[in-house]
This record gives C-alpha cells, structure tokens and sequence, in this order.
C-alpha cells in the first residue's frame, strides 16, 4: 500500500521508502503475496515469480527492443483476431489485474480463469479481484459453458466455450511449456509473457514477450490504441516482419551480455 | 513425504512419482513450503528460493567442480577456525535441518539463529526444527546471551555472544549482501552457499560455494570428515592456492556458456 512517500510493506510490517534501491521490485512482489493471502496466488506461483526476479535482473529490469517488437506483434495479433482471449491465472491477475481489466474492456477481449492448480477457492478468489478491478464478466468459472480439452494437460482441460475453446489468438502470460504447447498443437496463435527467454513457454509459443507483465500490460494498453487506428495491411505487415526465433535470441544474447 | 516410488505433494495435494522430470526440485520446494507453513520460512523465503531455481537450472542443477573446490576451500577454513560458527536462517533449516545439526555435532561447530524478518516466533519454529533434527544447544535466541552488533544491518544486529560474535569463521548459507559485508568488515572470515555468482554475497563473501545447500550440506560433511585427518599443512596449502575471484569467474562462465 503506498502512502506518500513510502509504501507498507505487510509482508514484513515495514514501512519501505519509494526511494530504496529496490523499491519497485519489492512493490510488485507486496502485490503477489497480498494475492496469495487471499488465496489468488498459490505456493508454485510465489516461487515462480522469484524465478522471474532472476531473470528480470538479468535483464536490466527494464523493457529492452526486443521486448516491445513482440508487444507490438502481439498487439497486431490481437486486432487482427477473430476471437482473442486472455487466460488469466493467480500471479497474472494479483500483479496487474487494473491493466487486464482496462485492455478486455476497451478492446473487447475477454478474460478466462484457467488454473495449472486449479481449486474452486482460487477460481473465486482471483474472479473477486478482476471483478474489484471492474471486469463485468470473467469466463471459465460456470462449469455449464465450459468443455473438457483432452489435448490440456489434466488440470488445464477445462476451457470455455466462449473463451479459450473457440479462440483463434490465445494471450498466456506467465505459462508453464505443457500448456503452451498443447495451445499451439490446437492451432491456436499463442502469445506469452516470460522472462525466461529459454523456457519451453517462450520457446514454444508464436510471439514471446520476454519482460515483467506488470511493465507488459500497460504499454500493450497503449500499443493496442495507438495501432487500433491503423490499416489492416499495417498490422498484416508487422507481423509479417516479427520474427519470434531472432527476437528471442536478441534477448537471450542481451542476457549472456550482462552475465559477467 | 516420500511413499514407495512417488512423494506427497503437500503443496498440490497430489501424487508426484520419483521418476518425474523435475521431480528432485519439487521435492525440495516441498521441503520449503513445509517449512513455511510452519512459521520457519518467510514470503521473502519463498520468491527467494524461485530466484535461486533459476540460477541452480542455469548451473545444471548439479555440482560443478568449481563448487566443489569452493566446498573443499570451506571445509580447511573451518577445521582451521578457532570460533567456527553456522548462521541459520528459515530456508536453511528448511532445506538441511539435519545435515546441518550432523555437522555441527560431529565437528563442533555450533549453530546460531540469525534472521533477516526476525519474529519470535519464526525463531522458535527455526529452533524447534533443529532441535527435532538431534540439535542440542541452538545459539541466538537467548535475550540474555545475546549482544548488538551496530555493524549489521538493523533486524540481524542480534548476535549470540558465544556465536557470531566471537566467531572467527562464519558460514552464513542463503544470504543477503548486507549482511555478508557487515561480517567481513567485522574482518570474520565469510563462507556462503549462493546459486547466483553475480550476487553481492557471493562477490564479497570470502569463499562463496555457488551451488544448491542441498547437495552442499551432505559433500561439506563428508569433506570435512576426510579432511579432519590431514595435517595443518595440507589445510593452508588448500586455502592459499584457493582463489575466490576466478573461482566465481569459473561459475560465472559455465553460466554463460549454458545461456544458449
């Protein structure tokens, strides 16, 4: 919680000044244990965001070019698709549910709860939080509109009919490898948020943007209103252009650069 | 919980088998959430152990040599101290609460309780997992016994009298950078266990052994035990040929060359 020039942190019952070195990080992970206490966020998800802590440092802990190419390819597959959708987990909605929310309504992408470790406390928990942020409505919760895909791994089979099941261009940030490929074996066009440039999700999917979601989803908010003005053949174009193996490679040679 | 060929997943009320791929690092990360739920391990702990993950992924999830002669360095420098001591923390004695209480009784290397978000009562639960391990006496948590150190950082300025106060070698497994400084501007000889070569504890700590605790636990007490028979000599020879600098440059290196 942010009060002037400090930010409480419950995690530890301290007060943390906005101007320590590390503030920003320590801020975004307050979030995910603020979502894991109320039952959002589970054990996997805390460690997994440590995991990404390792990376985003290697990375400068800052939007590289590589990183915004793949949102501007993401942001053309978006408006270029029939039926996008983004599938929304624990860590994805406790660290930037505002910005989802603000890009389903806007551009009119909904959003789908789809749980690796999926109990029908976190469902709720994490549908409570999208709706605190204004979703209206969040799919993948009413089990009467949802269908079993056998091609998911066994946690993941339960999709919507209106969401994920019927989607051409699936958003999947912060995904395990399983998921990612089963999605892309579906024919579905998967866009993914890591910042592991090396993972089986970021090597697997059709554009991987390898960065922090919560610097990802307000500049794809942004990238997505300023190309939704844009000529189809714009947005045909660039991603004709994007290309998702030498983009990862941009990032994983940016990486090698600063281990020394 | 291991039973026959799979083990227990607290964490995901499953059934994981011993054959699975990643089935070694969910064990551990099970061994670490027990520790959480019973008040050993913090938040932090746990996104702290995610950051390791990484790094031990991107070292192999093995023991490289460097490691090893990092651990062997380790062990002359604690056979050769006059005050050795071990700083546990919550993810220490999560991970090795017995290997660790091995080593301090069959080496007499005592133990002390010394946290970064320290509360009474995950002093206790840390104390009280030692103490089921086969520990007898557990250093730091006695008021009486204790002294302030104003070198150390304010929540780790608690030091045992008998323990890191007089020590002359500190082991201090999983540690932040501050406080390795600290102990070095104490002019105390500082081992540490850290997955990341690039880390302030690992740059500024006297022999930094870049590997997970739990393969470096059961090698340090079987190194020590062979080399509790070699004379004096042979301990500051090791010592004097050690180099942490190029060691750490080795782990930073194979690091490197496995980011492709």
């Amino acid at each position: 919680m942010i009060l002037g020039q400090v930010f409480y942190s419950m995690m530890n019952n301290v007060k943390i000044p906005l101007t320590h070195p590390r503030s920003v990080s320590l801020h975004i992970r307050e979030k995910l244990v603020e979502g894991f206490r109320i039952g959002a966020v589970a054990y996997e998800g805390l460690i997994a965001h440590g995991r990404g802590e390792s990376f985003d440092y290697l990375l400068g802990e800052k939007t590289t070019k590589y990183a915004l190419d793949a949102i501007r390819a993401a942001a053309c597959q978006l408006l270029l698709a029939r039926h996008p959708i983004i599938s929304v987990n624990g860590n994805v909605a406790a660290l930037c549910s505002d910005d989802l929310v603000k890009l389903s309504k806007t551009f009119g992408i909904p959003l789908e709860v789809n749980l690796f470790y999926r109990t029908d406390k976190r469902e709720k928990a994490i549908s409570k939080m999208l709706k605190k942020s204004g979703a209206e409505k969040v799919l993948g919760l009413d089990t009467k509109s949802c269908t079993s895909l056998p091609e998911l791994a066994s946690n993941r089979r339960r999709v919507d009919i209106e969401g994920i099941y019927k989607a051409d261009v699936v958003l999947v940030p912060l995904e395990d490898g399983d998921r990612t490929e089963s999605l892309v074996k579906l024919k579905k066009k998967v866009i993914t948020v890591d910042l592991n440039p090396l993972s089986r999700t970021a090597q697997t999917s059709h554009i991987s943007i390898i960065d922090n979601i919560v610097r990802v989803m307000p500049l794809l908010n942004q990238i997505l209103f300023d190309f939704q003005k844009r000529k189809k053949s714009f947005l045909d174009n660039y991603l004709k252009k994007f290309d998702n193996k030498k983009n990862l490679d941009g990032s994983i040679n940016l990486i090698r650069g600063n281990f020394s």
